[in-house]
């Protein structure tokens, strides 16, 4: 193998957490170590950088944090990094570290910090997708979707229990402000009535033509799952509106909130995380910079950080039309 | 044996669902047809008796439901039954079809009306407890109330993750209009700061006293538990007013809602289910009447229907004080 | 559109079940329904064929089972249906029921079983992959794979509780007869210190290498994931063997078995099921046959059955190396 | 409050883990450190004891482990202990450290040391049952029973779903080597068809009965749930002797084996081991020795340790009537 582009790394977890970035660190932190490569983790996201907050970290660092939700490292919106004063300071505890990579999991805020960051300094930069969103490009799936899916579809499952024992409409509110993966996704998992997400132009009377038509097939309860950035309506005004129309039924509201941010990752985001922590540090190892890690059916790619934050994993149209046709 | 006080009896749920109704409803069905007294399910609660639902069921009519949330048989309020000719003419259906017992399984509005129905008629009516709440007299726990304990704590542990990974400071509205039950015991088993229950008298006083403990004990998140029926003020309240104190806090609301309804039911509840329908029967063909199947102590016991509804399980103080040393 | 291809189509399970058989099965009959084909089950697989079994399936006949596992069309192996003359009468049933289109969820045995039916007699088949092994050539993930993986690693997530509270050794087998699809992921989500899998040449020294280097490390306790299938030797005489070498090793077996079938299906799984049942149909409808659905990367994709049942998917060499340099 | 009886106590878990034993040993932790007692906690069970293994252990030593499974103490058995000379040791170290106070947590083994290093040095203990197997007397339920229950029962859920597809029988094995409370709840949470314990006389010919009985009522499927200590015969056994008699069945048989110690624990446990943890410190703090806290029907007692080993919780026999009545 010829010499490695990178000798000191730091890795960071930015943003809204999400279940996988554990596993994800601790692939990062066991790779460098099986490489010699020496390995730093950063606390609270790029304030960790600027506030100097590095942590030295070895194989037993991250023992038994493959299961853990959450990330050890935490997490954080960092306002002083999108200065450059910030990112000035950022850079100098990394050269007085002698940090020559930096592997940066979270989402779309985050990639883009590291993307300016390697822009401005020339420091290299790698990018892991960690987010329950999927709303990354380059990447079947980003870290913590899959569990996250999971998590929204037992609890929908719960809710279809007591809407169905009392003949009840569920507006349910699932996580997503600008995607409408996780809504799609478990609303088709759970025999949702409709589905309303912010990719597709929704309108009440369509909502209203379903419920009618549910009527007529003998359909006695029903749940409308609603991705949070939804743009027809929150679900309280949709339960509001519907009232009004419908002013038999018996309606109801559940928020999901942040429930579905944790947990103890699924196989295949533990999976995903392990390969993805694996393919950032052999990625920066081989020169790799300024890309994000990801994976498409099955192999490891590497995508340029800006195509990963500009373009965006299009919601399957198909995925619509089946919902629709297998919620009857 | 002695004679069987019945030969025909019928069986429904009403109020609020909870996990195991049908898991008693099984073992009332199967129960009764062990000792060939025959068995009626009633549609809807109350409403199916007055509207004359019942559906004859059998061995078979209730398989692989033991493991299923929600009631097959449906529950609903019923706005009739609080009146004397809805009761009559539920009484009339029951003559015609020769029903001369009746097993209500449900809470305390459940059982006001069981009792009614009993002095005004004369049926022999026995009650079955099924509410999450766990606010009924006579039993050590209702059925559904350790389903939704789990499903309660499983919520708040994946909420923890998240808490933890951005130091924020949850307010987590569980079940419970009248009793703190779910709240203190979800809320001591996820190590919750705070946990604030309608049975004790609360002040904003104490809760930030608190937090600020834990600022001093160096703990960065915190989860507060919150009873839907506090009195001192809603989640969103509390959230606002802690802002106000502690504007530095990044502070969250979770309402976890329905899904404490829903789910397969734990193993606790199913066999508290299983017995406890299995007593109601027994009771029944043994002349009981007016009374409620409970289970204290692994032992089954009948208790009269006035004394279930009138009394409370005390909140027991021992569980606040534990709560309050172990959140240190 | 132009016409459809098919009229009358029947849908049967067969082999070993998965979890999303009932999810497929519910969008095979949904989308007959809603493009006006009509839809028969079959019992028992291929022996419902052979003995006339068929089921008139409308869209309620389907409800409430996206969410529950095994298959409610029931399952078999059948040995008549081997022979000519078993499959000679499966033939004449159709024909006389007017069925022109044949849906058959499964694996390998039951694609070989479609193809030989389709060749001799012309009958329109169309195969979906549903098995936990995940050894199917011309999909990403076969039916039930992910729910299995999320089952095993569950219950290895448990068993790493007690073997690292008394130090010991446990070796796991799950399922997988010819693959080690399940063996590999669930044994890197679990930190699995080794994995012996049908397809890699195993040998007992390396495994006893990686037993030395454990030590090494200060690793008191591990985990090694074995495939039913492994070739080295079973779980059983793999202690044997490791007892004689290192005879302070306190050593466990555990064989997962069955539950590893069972369970509801992941959203994964619902999702995937959805997709294929949806695209079984509608390709029968466009004329496709000998055929399997399958998805890959996302998108829906026609295999011919012979390709995929001849070739396999391959194990990623990546994941093995992955999984050893994670496990220090 | 009159002076504690006890200023430096130490805490171990001995004997097979059970899920809350974390959870028991924070509130053990904490407590103390509520009432200024000083607290050590003990590696490896009563080996750490003879090896002077201990631990200062302050309220920030159990953060993050009452969800966690196994113990961070780490368990074993001691041959050491069981020798005079070893418990001299175990003493020596003790009284050297100033330990007045031990708190023991595990099972009949773990109390029978406690008892025994009692009355040869006068060193004050308290018992905390946690054990999965429920078979101590003096507490309705032990530390780590109830998730066990949920565990086991979740596993033959799944088998369930996979027996019913194919027309089963399943003899499932369940954890128990002298009790049958994991056998007879998750038997009867699951429908078994016959569950057999070692409390009871069980006889080959009555199994039989029952399969024929199944067979007349139409079940096509059968689980029977075998508990470990069974003694007409095991699960192979069982499996063989059916096949001769039934040739024509699809017999298969599952160990659920260790995964039944592990996993997050139940609220129920939580809560219970939280409740037992203070219970303990307090009663030494009182002065209470030799004795084991327990729950009885929501009151905290002490039960005189030699009675907590001699005396069992009896199966109740109701439970067997009624999972027969259940079954059909």
């Amino acid at each position: 193998m010829k010499e490695s582009a990178v000798k000191k790394i730091a890795v960071l977890t930015s943003g809204g957490d999400s279940p996988g970035m554990n596993a994800a660190l601790r692939a990062v932190v066991r790779t460098a170590n099986y490489y010699n490569i020496e390995c730093y983790g950063v606390r609270e996201g790029y304030n960790g950088l600027i506030n100097n907050d590095f942590l030295k970290m070895g194989a037993r660092s991250v023992k038994n944090i493959i299961n853990q939700g959450g990330t050890i490292l935490k997490s954080a919106r960092s306002a002083e990094f999108r200065t450059k004063e910030g990112r000035q300071k950022a850079y100098d505890n990394c050269i007085k570290l002698g940090i020559d990579g930096l592997v940066c999991i979270g989402g779309d805020g985050t990639f883009t910090g590291a993307k300016i960051f390697n822009e401005e300094f020339g420091i290299r930069v790698i990018g892991i997708p960690g987010t329950i969103d999927n709303d990354i490009f380059g990447t079947d799936n980003t870290i913590g979707y899959d569990t996250a899916l999971n998590t929204a579809m037992d609890a929908i499952d719960k809710i279809r229990d007591t809407a169905t024992s009392h003949n009840r409409v569920f507006f349910v509110e699932v996580m997503g402000r600008d995607a409408g993966f996780i809504a799609l996704n478990s609303g088709l998992a759970t025999g949702a009535l409709d589905i309303l997400i912010p990719e597709k132009k929704d309108s009440i009377d369509e909502l209203f033509a379903k419920f009618r038509d549910a009527e007529k097939t003998g359909k006695a309860s029903s749940i409308v799952v609603v991705a949070e950035g939804e743009k027809l309506a929150n679900v309280y005004e949709l339960a509001e509106k519907t009232k009004l129309t419908f002013p038999d039924y018996d309606i109801r509201v559940a928020i999901l909130g942040h429930m579905q941010r944790g947990g103890s990752p699924s196989c295949a985001d533990r999976v995903l995380a392990s390969r993805l922590g694996y393919g950032a540090v052999t990625g920066l190892m081989e020169g790799q910079t300024n890309v994000m890690a990801g994976m498409r059916s099955n192999d490891l790619t590497y995508t340029p950080i800006e195509e990963a934050i500009k373009k965006h994993n299009e919601i399957n149209e198909d995925l619509l039309l089946i919902s629709k046709i297998l919620a009857i």
